[in-house]
């Protein structure tokens, strides 16, 4: 493994170039390669699990209220990395976040205090990271304003159209309660949308799950 | 104005110390002095404002949609920095807010491409703007958190409330800490609330407790 976690961080991390031969060894020597079921929590809002880095797969990012509502802030994709599941390595964030696998995802993850104290010391690394958080702060500002100021038909037509262009298939094979969840919406407000959408020819609902019909007019939705 | 200028930044900027004379007087000259009227425009969304320092007032920053819904993700208060503003001083930053007075405010404004310029070639100056940016980034989750779950202010009213049943007085004299574990919840939630209720008049925060001062609108939260 220590030449594949080496290959990686060399691709990922700017100021691997930078640091020394024995901290790298310290992160490689440290790290652990996890492979997730689909569906399985890799971070569950608690304490520190680490930096991430996604090597295949999709993690999707949430965060969820005492009741078990979520809002989906972003998703992770091969070689992405997920900072937010280290909060101890970053103080300045305060907030929870859960991680799902929502495809079988493998990842490798260097523990939070292994990650902090490497970067103590070294600029490069701080700065990589807080620039690396604030960038997702901005998806998520993406996400709420999407969540709060779209009407719905919009937002599920945006969402249809990214699960097709992102699964490469024109069948989002989703339950209603899934889309629901991940648009951040009720089961309800999406199964009366898609029933209008299938109405207007847009989408045929099967229980294999949404097909779209008229991508054109489903586009049109969107702007 | 140049040694007001000075007075305050030297006591805000952590890497003012470290930064030459030349740096600081360059930054000095180009900082302008603004009065805001309550209610008035501080920054449209549009652009690059600048760096704001609050000196004294308040500033609300929230999100707009199209049609002119609000969102407000914090307020600033005496003696805080505004990086949101200033887009173009962090790149990762890619949505736009807007910026109300809420009061009367006097602020200090450093353009974007001053603070930008003296920021290129100094890394403390880096990690204090990407960590202004990173912890107003748990700010707006903590809010986004408020607006869509709801339960915690809902809860925090009811126990309060309760408590100034319980004990005849309207000071509920409890730790933080205290009043957290009787919640089932975490003392920074209840911490950010009480200092939500006391910026919203509801209640004062003190050494000694918390005393409730408008009940009728605390009661009102709690239906």
């Amino acid at each position: 493994m220590r030449e594949e976690y080496e290959k990686v961080y060399s691709e990922i991390f700017p100021f691997w170039k930078k640091i020394t031969e024995e901290d790298k060894n310290y992160i490689c020597d440290n790290s652990t390669a996890i492979s997730y079921m689909k569906g399985s929590t890799v971070h569950d809002g608690n304490g520190c699990s680490g930096v991430i880095f996604l090597k295949k797969g999709c993690l999707r990012l949430y965060i969820m209220s005492d009741e078990g509502k979520e809002i989906t802030l972003y998703r992770l994709h091969n070689g992405e990395m997920c900072m937010l599941s280290a909060s101890c390595v970053i103080g300045a964030i305060t907030f929870d976040v859960f991680v799902d696998a929502e495809e079988e995802s493998e990842c490798y993850i260097i523990p939070g205090p292994v990650y902090s104290y490497i970067a103590e010391n070294n600029t490069d690394i701080k700065i990589f990271t807080l620039e690396t958080a604030v960038s997702r702060f901005s998806d998520v500002m993406w996400a709420i304003q999407q969540m709060f100021f779209m009407s719905v038909d919009k937002r599920l037509a945006v969402f249809l159209l990214d699960e097709a262009a992102r699964t490469g298939s024109d069948t989002i094979s989703l339950t209603q309660d899934q889309i629901a969840k991940y648009m951040g919406s009720a089961r309800e407000v999406v199964s009366r949308m898609l029933k209008y959408f299938s109405s207007e020819g847009l989408v045929e609902v099967s229980r294999k799950g949404v097909k779209i019909i008229d991508k054109t007019a489903l586009r049109r939705l969107t702007v």
